[in-house]
């Protein structure tokens, strides 16, 4: 089974956990399986699903600086599909995808919503790749020349991004004969930021953003670090107090195996550990990657965003915990748990915790997180079913002058975008965002949860997980998610005709 | 009598020409003597108008970049007078400007509309230099190296000036214990284009911006390279048939004389021409300059911001032109007429025009000028006071790649800041910003000059010339400027009002 391990800073946002849980600044975090593996090439070729065409456009290096190699230009890929597109003499409107941490393809194929909603509002779909990720890396595509040093990597960041957005869907609207289409921008986790920051920045480009789970209030100074491992403790707390329990207890009890004599060959067999080594500490990453992204994840129907996983993910988890078969067997309790997150297929037959593939491309965020994108996330109290952790700038700082000799600019990104006082900056500026949050997702805690202006909403789902809104609909859809989406729909609705009066009359 | 002749694409915005009175790609175009000079020292030096102390601010040289060298960081000047202010604990305001293409004390000494309101709403002023003039020089101050090549003048652009605002604001707030003292903009022409862009891309920052004379439009395919040229004609025209007649007829005059045997030597004569030498091309280029920044500076009491000038000085030349005592001699009157700009104070005996010292710093704008700031305003028709010419979007970007090895990015502007259709864009979006347009201003063709919604604002002056609001006021004012002025004091309290009732209840 391919499941990988990235170290701390590498992680992409909807997995950027950082719990001290081992004294080491890295942390080794379990990456799922691929969801598919589509075999997509160059110049509008259209994907096995029929999800979208694949194409490239010839993005400029860095907007911002015009030194020479600052002309350097990428092929940065986007998908697009004009199924149920209105056409540009209707000036009918384009959907775009602000792309995140990784592979476009993922996103498209998780973002259900823009297809499910592009035949009622006759829209074109684009999903735009975010530069360094997938298959848009500068530097000739050459991703161990791209990645190899801070020079090079020094142009992988958010503003940038955002400025090719900008420039591709420009460009696209030129070349489409589509310049008086209005553009919806949607967009989950970071995606969801960008989506929010491209509103906000470019409103001459998009008349309104859906910023899907985005933590746009997670940085240094503007959220408590303990949210995160709090309302993760919270989600499986509310399954069964039992539950909460043994998670908790579990910690003490691995540490205590470890150090007996014999103790890491029980942990081995405990948890089928495929190699005949083993670490305490990553045994402990293994376990609470598992907690963190099934609570992440912990959609009401079945899914595989993240791994292959069954509808309420969490629950499922508890129940193993709970099982009275397993007696006071705390290991067994916990590999049942943790099958429900890595094995929920049934296949696997024991478990590699070195794997360290990068099936989603999510390499670049290591360097992101290490730069602007200081989100706070480590902070575990005694509550916590975590150990507890405090977190520190100094360790991130520290560690990312090991990894890649790099200065984190912990004030930029709310100098750049704001936050502080977001409620009173925005009550009489900007319009048409809305934020969805659903309560059970840990990056909740860095979102927009109360509504700004009555154009800027916020939209909170008590039972919902990281951007669920986003997800292709089901028949088994829960009543709340079915109503949630239909709210956001109505906003968008509104957007449009909004746009459309004005465009008539302006 | 210190005049300088600064080529075409190092022309700063106030000054920025683009006739294709010669052939020649390069124009000279003629300089104003220095306003006065003053000795400002590092750290805190108070100037001896007692207007601002001189402080330093450490700034970062690439914001949007993480590579090494964007961590580069310069000495960025900016002047400060807290005579006025209510201090931290009432949150009492801050007017900041942000500086443009030139020395910042230059825009301190004519912008006394800061310091004419400041002790109204007892507010702290202050003034940043735009990186790249003045003493705001990166690559250790050294002037020769940071405009030495692409490499080094690359840094130098708006985004990252705005950027600078943000940052130095941000950090002095802090420094002050004011983070909830609110932060209003003022800025004339390219800085009035920046304040108007602040906000709109600060909100986070800046509660309102007063763009004075800020032609946010003025770029490819949004205003009519043909505007700036009409409006000077249409200045010199309401003064007197006659006078738009001569000087409509001069060019045809000047060049049949300096094609005649000894003509040179007649023109050397009748402008007073330090030099034994001369050509016709320089003459047109040393009295068009005359023209333009004339009609620009074409204020209702005499002012100092070019060059020492009498009140109402197009209705001066005119008043030359017209004079009767000079008969049919057309270089006489032409000579009356420079002698307006050129030596109003009366103290030259004769014209250098080929003195290329630049007394304000405005050297930077030629590379602005040829990366991101294409601002069209070489047309001139048939019309026209100045020789018929067409904007030639091809003869700048060979200009450029000739004088900087530059290639222009003509798009990047539209796309980063909008401009098209910009009454729809903002009429549901943003807040706060007043633009302020004479008419008699050649760049008001590309101003903003219609109400976008309830607090975007236009205040147009049919008589005013560029940024005439934001100079000190005199007893001389005419009753039109005193009322834009109060209307702007009056919408500047409105939001201020509006800040601190949000304060108080968000």
């Amino acid at each position: 089974m391919g499941t990988g391990f990235i170290s701390i800073w590498f992680l992409p946002l909807f997995s950027l956990l950082v719990f001290g849980i081992s004294s080491a600044h890295f942390i080794p975090i379990r990456f799922p399986t691929p969801i598919a593996q589509f075999q997509a090439e160059k110049d509008s070729v259209s994907s096995p699903t029929g999800l979208y065409k694949e194409k490239f456009f010839t993005q400029i290096l860095d907007h911002f600086n015009f030194n020479p190699q600052s002309y350097q230009t990428f092929q940065q890929r986007y998908l697009i599909n004009d199924t149920f597109w209105g056409g540009p003499k209707k000036n009918a409107p384009i959907f775009l995808y602000t792309g995140n941490e990784g592979e476009i393809e993922w996103f498209a194929q998780n973002t259900g919503f823009m297809y499910d909603n592009a035949p009622r509002f006759k829209a074109l779909i684009v999903f735009i790749e975010h530069r360094y990720y997938g298959k848009s890396i500068p530097f000739g595509g050459n991703e161990d020349v791209a990645k190899s040093n801070a020079s090079t990597l020094g142009y992988l960041s958010s503003t940038q991004a955002l400025a090719d957005y900008a420039t591709l869907i420009t460009h696209l609207k030129n070349n489409l004969s589509a310049t008086d289409s209005p553009v919806v921008v949607f967009g989950g986790s970071y995606g969801g930021m960008l989506a929010a920051w491209f509103r906000l920045k470019y409103p001459h480009v998009a008349i309104g953003a859906l910023a899907s789970s985005a933590p746009i209030l997670g940085f240094v100074n503007l959220t408590s670090p303990y949210s995160f491992s709090k309302i993760i403790t919270q989600d499986f707390r509310s399954e069964s107090e039992n539950c909460y329990k043994v998670l908790k207890g579990s910690w003490q009890q691995i540490e205590d195996t470890a150090s007996q004599n014999g103790g890491l060959e029980k942990l081995r067999n405990s948890f089928k550990i495929c190699k005949n080594y083993i670490s305490g500490g990553a045994l402990e990453g293994w376990l609470s990657t598992a907690w963190v992204y099934t609570a992440m994840t912990d959609y009401p129907t079945p899914s595989n965003f993240l791994n292959p996983m069954p509808a309420y993910p969490v629950k499922q988890m508890c129940k193993a915990i709970d099982d009275p078969t397993t007696g006071n067997d705390t290991f067994a309790k916990l590999y049942g748990a943790a099958n429900v997150y890595y094995n929920y297929t049934g296949t696997a037959t024991c478990f590699d915790l070195d794997d360290d593939s990068d099936t989603h491309g999510l390499g670049g965020w290591g360097w992101q997180a290490c730069t602007e994108m200081i989100l706070v996330t480590g902070g575990s109290d005694e509550e916590s079913i975590f150990p507890p952790s405090d977190w520190s700038y100094d360790a991130r700082a520290s560690s990312c002058k090991f990894s890649f000799g790099v200065e984190p600019r912990p004030d930029w990104i709310p100098t750049e975008f704001g936050g502080h006082n977001i409620k009173r900056v925005l009550k009489r500026f900007g319009s048409n965002i809305i934020f969805f949050n659903g309560l059970r997702d840990p990056w909740s805690g860095g979102g927009v949860l109360s509504g700004i202006s009555k154009s800027i909403v916020a939209i909170v789902a008590e039972k919902g997980a990281h951007h669920v809104d986003l997800r292709f609909a089901t028949s088994e859809d829960p009543k709340w998610l079915q109503q949630v989406r239909k709210r956001e729909v109505k906003i968008i609705a509104k957007w449009l005709s909004e746009y459309y009066h004005d465009l008539a009359h302006t």
